[in-house]
Parts: structure tokens; sequence; C-alpha cells
């Protein structure tokens, strides 16, 4: 999978991206991430990205011509699956989304800043809109990061072990059971008595029913789902 | 504001908090940021901080101890509004709960990694717990990069003209209407007319119809609540 990544802050990405999980895949060569400047295509002297709204009113808006120039050389290198823009009123993101964006082999996303893309790079290049979230972040970047990191670690291979990613939230539209590591006893707080039987049949149901019990509670909208 | 961010990977926010607004908001004094590797309290000669869960299963557990040597030293040196956990199964983010926090003096934003933390922590020491959405990620870093992001822009002073906060998607249960900047024509792509008239009541109108109009096509619960 590739992912092409357009922004005007790449260095934005150095931390997420250099750790854990994103780096070996990176490096085992499950995913290639490219990052691209948006302000490298600039034709403007000055290297300007951005201008005030047409219409008046606080907030830059990012300019259309940079961003098409990019696109159009990315568009004549390869053929891309998605040109997915980040904005707090695209679809939500979510485990099935990123399922689907996981088996994609190109991808770009653009990320915005400021008050947002020119709209006509959204209705002329845009191929889906991705929101993470009813809020609003300084740029695209964070949520970009976000759903990369979330779809890279789908990718068969790059998690060493891939039940751990099976038995996360969401993938069976349950939330997790709790979970305990050692010591079993902690100033007093214990570990739940089922836990440390050694009986896999109990564990499993005691497992089973918390998963259910905590769904019911904190979010009875992921059973109707079911 | 003062936030503690506890984590395993502190480089990972390196980039994110090192840009743009997050940047200037901790140089201009309105926010203070101060990260702590967990690894640092841990007990043992390897500096584990992780152990297989009791019961079985894939997948490790942040231990309970580094973890609250680390809380009981920061809540003995100051008083904390909240000790905030980032996990998938939390209340979900949202603006109301950025504006919520960001009236906050001092808190403390856990990150999970892993399969998260042993329940206990949750359980005796965590005020809330927070999920930015229905996916998983690689850990808890982002989503608190994201949950800040949101936070500190909305503290009053950290974006210099205060109305493109206010004008932003979902300060009014509305999404935000198109926007545009120059060329007015790109390739025969051109800006709506009424943008250009200078008649700042027709502008006014237009883009609270497109507003409206945009909410209604793509997110019509958002009318509901209003």
């Amino acid at each position: 999978m590739r992912i092409d990544i357009l922004t005007l802050f790449p260095e934005m990405f150095e931390g997420p991206f250099n750790e854990s999980i994103l780096r070996r895949s990176q490096e085992n060569g499950f995913v290639e991430i490219v990052f691209h400047d948006i302000r490298d295509y600039s034709q403007d002297k000055h290297k300007k990205v951005d201008d005030y709204a047409f219409g008046g009113g606080a907030g830059m808006v990012m300019q259309i011509e940079p961003i098409a120039l990019l696109l159009d050389k990315l568009k004549s290198e390869r053929s891309y699956d998605e040109i997915i823009y980040m904005t707090p009123d695209g679809d939500r993101f979510s485990q099935t989304i990123a399922n689907q964006v996981s088996l994609l082999n190109n991808i770009i996303v653009l990320c915005g800043h400021y008050k947002g893309v020119d709209q006509r790079v959204r209705d002329y290049y845009v191929t889906r809109e991705i929101s993470i979230g009813d809020f609003v972040l300084t740029g695209g970047e964070l949520a970009a990061a976000v759903v990369v990191d979330a779809v890279v670690r789908l990718i068969p291979g790059v998690i060493s072990d891939e039940t751990s990613a099976l038995t996360d939230s969401f993938q069976d539209n349950l939330l997790a059971p709790p979970v305990y590591t050692r010591p079993a006893d902690f100033r007093g707080w214990k570990v739940p008595d089922v836990l440390l039987s050694g009986h896999q049949a109990k564990i499993d149901q005691w497992r089973e029913e918390q998963a259910w019990q905590r769904t019911k509670k904190l979010r009875p909208d992921l059973l109707d789902e079911k």
C-alpha cells in the first residue's frame, strides 16, 4: 500500500510516524508513506498557499492552484483508488471504513489547514471526505495521522500477532472486556479471581459477559448494529 | 492551563506539538504541556512496563505500578481537575467536551498502548474516559494529541482572531459553509457570483443557507440537537 500525504506541515508527522508500529510497517515494506509539502507547488514568489476568503470573514483559505498542480503530478505517475480529504463535515471515520481503506493500493490524503481548502478542490478532485469526529482541529494533519494509524495496523502482517487486532474493540461491535496484568494484588486492589483460576472456559465466558455488559452500559447503539 | 501527558512514547508528540498553534500557545504562556515517560517509573531492572494479561490472550497490558507511582507524584504536587484516560470505550469526544475541558486548570491525560492499562488504573485513578471515535489506534497518543489540539485552540487568546474559532463547524451545531479564495476562475472552475458581489447581506444569507443545506444533507442529526 502506498499513502501520499499532502500537507503544509509535513514536520507534524515526524513524531507519530517514526514510532512503534508505523515505523516498523514502513521499514518492513508493508506500507510506503510519502509526504508532500503543498508549499513546494506554490507559483507565488513568496510561496504563498492561502488567501482571504471571497466574501470576507475571519480565517484563511488554502488556494486551489498549488494543490491542483501537486495532485495532477501524482495522478500522472500512478492511479489512485481514493483522494481523501480530512474535514469535520466528512463521513465519520470508523473501524468499518478503516477496514475498507486498508484493502486499497494507492491513496492520497489531503490535509486542510486554517478554514480549509478552496471548495473547488473538493468538487473536482476529492473522491472521499472523512471526519474523525465532531470537533475542530488546528488542521487535518492529526486527523490524517489517526486514519493512517488505524488503517496501517489492519494490513495483514503489520501487527505480528494478528489476533491482537482481531480482539480489539469494534471488530465485532463489542467493546473489549477489562484487562489485568501483574501484580494480582496491588495495594489491596485485586484482580478478579476467575482470571487467576486457570479455567479457560470460565475465563472466556467471563470476558464475553464483561464485553456485553460494558457495551450495553456504555454503547448500547453498537448492539443495535449487530 | 497545565496539561500533563503520561505516555510510553513521548517522542510521538514532538511533531504535532512543535508546530503551528500548539507551539505558539506554549511559547505565549497560554498552556503548559508537560510530558512524562511512564517507563521512568518502572521499578523493574529492565524497565518493564507491561506484561501478559491474566487469563491469557494476545496483546500486552500496561502494569498499574509505574502509572500509580507517577500519578501519586503528580497529585502530591498540585490538584488536578481531571485524570483523563484515552480509550475507545470512553465518552465520545465532541466540541462540547472540548469547550468544557478548555475551562479547566490542571489536567492529566493518560495514553494507553497495546491492549490498554490494567483495569485497576481506570477504577482507582481515572476520573474521565474519552474516545475520539469507533476505531482502534496503535495507542492513545494520537488521540491525546487530537484532544489537546482541539482544547488548546479554544483557550481565549490562543487563536489571534477569536471569531475564527467561533465560526468553525459545530460551534453552533451547523457545518461550515463552502469557502473559496483566489483566483475567482481556475481552469474555468468558478467561484459563486454572490461571493464576488460585495453585497455583505446577500453573502451572509448565502452562507447561512449553504450551512443549513450542507448540514441537512450530510448531518441531519446535528439539526435535531439545535
